[in-house]
């Protein structure tokens, strides 16, 4: 539908027109802005929506943000942070309702419905109550009112997001409640108004001692809510990551998913890059997320065969801020754009998707179209070879996670160890370990539980192994690892290279801010490729077998 | 002097009584104490002086507190940090010099006087002028209005304290200037008024590459200063740390103290426990300091020799904010104590002045005063068993500086690697490795130089060592880590013992808050002992030779 032909639409309708015919029910996407205008894992400049405590926005700009997220079929949006602090915890009262109405009129315009993080401590916080107990009755009254508040102020609200018992964030847990009285309780104040509650289960143990090798923070996830399954209501939508560990560049599916057969599922992703570049370095997720949905999830399903039946939602934290170009990296643009895409239809390819972009954005003369769509669809490989290959995952600097720090994270409280020695690397997640495989359907179970068959770019999530293991290639553990990391660095150099080449059918703006943005990745794979080589070297002594440069 | 007596000379003469007759001229605090009320590596409480932006304070605190200050003979305070903000640097315009004058004079009623540390680049940042240049001329002229201005207000200000070039600070090296240069243009501004410039000499490449083996950071003071010796007007000052590094808990003395001949100079501690414990950790500082003041500088001189001689005055970082005990940990307020007592006299020992402490804050009874007074001179031997031996250092949690990461700072900007293997650790700064050894008298040289006439307690700052290297014990580099981490942590389970049995002697307040304390420490004593101990087992595949708990 063409744009003119899109306003004529709205004018005969009053509403969006819809723009899909999806599968799956609410394609959502996450914000994590705060409401001092800083942006979580934000890489693309301050925020859309807020400024220095206050709800603040260019509604021009807002408008054409709406209409952009419309057209790759988002049809839900959350603006505030779920690590929400008091000041945005404050977006359901009287006080804020007016403006945060005003802003949810904008997307309404295009069809998109808006939704609220909350605190779950609400009651007490805002309300004065002694307790925020989801059990106890002036609580329950609480929130009710709160519901009844917002939606006089805004009708058509999806819901409220809720990230609770989560890295510090209090919880129903710290009262002894379940997650499903939580989750409950507050579902039950919006269910007259038809609004959901959109449940985060990134529950895990965060003060973790590094000496427990029995804690296995993959584990959290299915531990916590499988045995819950049957106990929500049926306008709670647990929101799930893709993965157990945490947008890590390469993990298995978290094996909640699916899980459950009496409860609303929504998958997570992260279109933001916290861990995979953060908009400096080049990643389409678009083939990430395709491989998310390709894998099985059991001898005779996969992920993309939950899409639409037990996953009814697909949430994403958002990639955008008050750049020019949205994501910082122009090219970036492309995972928001494939975000919409996939989500509306989880059956489309990578391929396909980032091809669309390029041509959408660029042009479809093949003498860009070609290169450029190989140099994407190549991008998350090259990422993930000088950074952790093999699963190894959480090699990174800690809190801000850019670059490489192998031991960043080994003694944290965080639950994300590789244990190496001078021997071998890895945890054992089998049964014979810490039994996080017998999560997952039995097919999955030994298909990971032997080394033999478990996919060997996922070897080092599920198994503990020497440097002198031998992969299916010949090589050794060790010099894979070498081998990948010089090699990832040198693809590097080759994207320049095409990059380069593109030039002439490029605008000046999207080719020189990208080509800055590959020198940084350039200087960025150099250090994980040297850091994370000579890391290796160091336990053990073993030299690149083709003689490259390894730093002692 | 009684208070009484002290009020009445104070009546009679118009002024504080000189309450020392110190060979160090200047006995300087220096806070660092931000506008907006936070104190950098500050561990007790906001601050005493500073809140929201503004000069904010209770006056008859601060009058407690110049008392205070004044009776352990300190004679200069500089309250704002030496990284200076914006907000901070306009400390020496008419809009805030009346405020900062009102805070001045409650210093001068106990006769110290006040220290401003000012921005170098405050001529653009404050001016207007399109450079900073400590050569041109607008510049000079800016300097010397602003001198003029602030003496106006502060007759006795006792001059500006500057922080330049060093940790992303501009000064005159980014405009092709010396130190001297730099230094020089602020203190002919004040020459007119009597005040002197403090400059610092902490001045290293903070972006260096780890893969760099030349550049060592302990070099950098005495790279960038010893050729200007002769170069800086008579009314600078260089305030030099007393070690190389940073205070770590085991440094040899810097190399720069001392070695000019015609320069002054100005020896920096830190009182605040950034590196020692944080006010968690019981640790008393005046044993570090009487080893610094005994160590040898050359055959036949010690650093004590050269106090009120090459160096005429000594600062220190001060540990103290709102906390009602001042300091946090109550036994910290020795450090402060032992700060004043030795800066007014070098030659006094730790015992002499933590007696003096013990028996002015809490009793003379024998029975408190004799394990209280071994459990503070043991404090820091303990504190580096448990952390960081033989002068190992930077094994610290990147940032906040307290608990163990041994590869933190490893493959950072820092300048601050130890370049463990599976066989060796320690960087060789001998001649024959970065030539840091050098910089000292050649009797120094020769004796850091030999691993066998090597301090024992310096020997990893000074050497490279395989893990099997003989200690002169007899024990292998390995084992004395391993056994030292198990001793400290021992022995701080003894210092609970012995507080604990101390408890009859004690006010209520002093005991339960210090027992509260050491239960931390004793926490992180468990955590720095297992960490290292595992970080050198998963190396070595060494197992303790008296078979204790090592994790894997």
């Amino acid at each position: 539908m063409a744009y003119s032909e899109y306003k004529m639409w709205l004018q005969d309708n009053g509403r969006a027109p819809p723009v899909v015919n999806s599968k799956i029910e609410e394609r959502i996407l996450n914000h994590w802005d705060n409401i001092d205008g800083s942006v979580e894992r934000g890489y693309s400049g301050r925020s859309l929506f807020f400024s220095d405590g206050n709800i603040c926005y260019d509604t021009a700009r807002i408008r054409d943000y709406a209409r952009l997220l419309a057209s790759i079929g988002i049809n839900r949006v959350c603006c505030n942070n779920v690590n929400v602090t008091e000041r945005s915890a404050r977006m359901i009262t009287e006080k804020l309702l007016p403006d945060v109405a005003k802003l949810a009129a904008v997307f309404r315009e295009f069809g998109i419905r808006f939704i609220i993080a909350v605190d779950f401590t609400s009651p007490r916080l805002l309300g004065g109550l002694t307790t925020y107990d989801p059990l106890d009755e002036t609580v329950t009254d609480w929130w009710k009112k709160a519901a009844d508040d917002v939606y006089k102020h805004i009708p058509d609200l999806a819901g409220f997001l809720v990230k609770a018992d989560s890295e510090f964030r209090d919880g129903p847990a710290a009262l002894g409640r379940t997650q499903a009285d939580g989750a409950n309780s507050i579902a039950r104040a919006l269910k007259p108004h038809g609004g959901k509650v959109y449940w985060r289960c990134f529950v895990y143990n965060c003060v973790q001692d590094w000496r427990d090798k029995k804690t296995d923070r993959p584990k959290a996830a299915y531990d916590h809510f499988f045995p819950l399954d049957g106990f929500f209501d049926d306008n709670v939508i647990l929101q799930i990551k893709h993965g157990p560990s945490d947008y890590q560049v390469r993990e298995p599916n978290s094996p909640l998913l699916g899980a459950m057969k009496h409860t609303n599922q929504a998958i997570e992703l992260q279109v933001t890059q916290e861990y995979t570049g953060q908009q400096i370095d080049l990643y389409a997720l678009a083939v990430q997320w395709e491989e998310i949905f390709s894998a099985p999830i059991s001898d005779t399903r996969t992920m993309r065969d939950l899409m639409g039946r037990e996953v009814t939602a697909i949430a994403a934290v958002a990639n955008t801020g008050l750049d020019m170009n949205w994501t910082g990296h122009t090219l970036a643009q492309a995972n928001l754009y494939s975000f919409g895409r996939l989500a509306c239809d989880p059956s489309l390819t990578a391929r396909a998707v980032l091809s669309e972009w390029i041509y959408l954005t660029f042009s479809n003369n093949p003498k860009l179209h070609e290169p450029l769509l190989e140099m994407m669809l190549k991008s998350r490989s090259v990422y993930e070879k000088y950074t952790t290959p093999l699963g190894l995952c959480w090699m990174v600097n800690i809190n801000h996670h850019y670059g490489p720090s192998p031991e960043g994270y080994e003694f944290m409280k965080w639950g994300t160890y590789h244990r190496a020695n001078r021997e071998a690397i890895g945890v054992d997640r089998t049964e014979k370990g810490t039994g996080y495989t017998a999560q997952y359907h039995p097919y999955l179970n030994k298909l990971y539980s032997d080394k033999e068959t478990c996919p060997e770019e996922l070897l080092l999530y599920f198994h503990r192994l020497p440097y002198d293991y031998r992969l299916k290639c010949g090589k050794t553990l060790l010099q894979y690892m070498y081998d990948s990391h010089f090699e990832g660095y040198d693809e590097v150099e080759g994207f320049i290279k095409t990059w380069d080449s593109l030039k002439p059918f490029l605008p000046e703006y999207a080719y020189s801010s990208v080509a800055e943005r590959l020198q940084q990745q350039l200087k960025n794979a150099s250090e994980w490729r040297d850091v994370v080589n000579t890391y290796f070297y160091r336990l053990t002594n073993v030299a690149d077998a083709n003689g490259r440069v390894i730093y002692e």
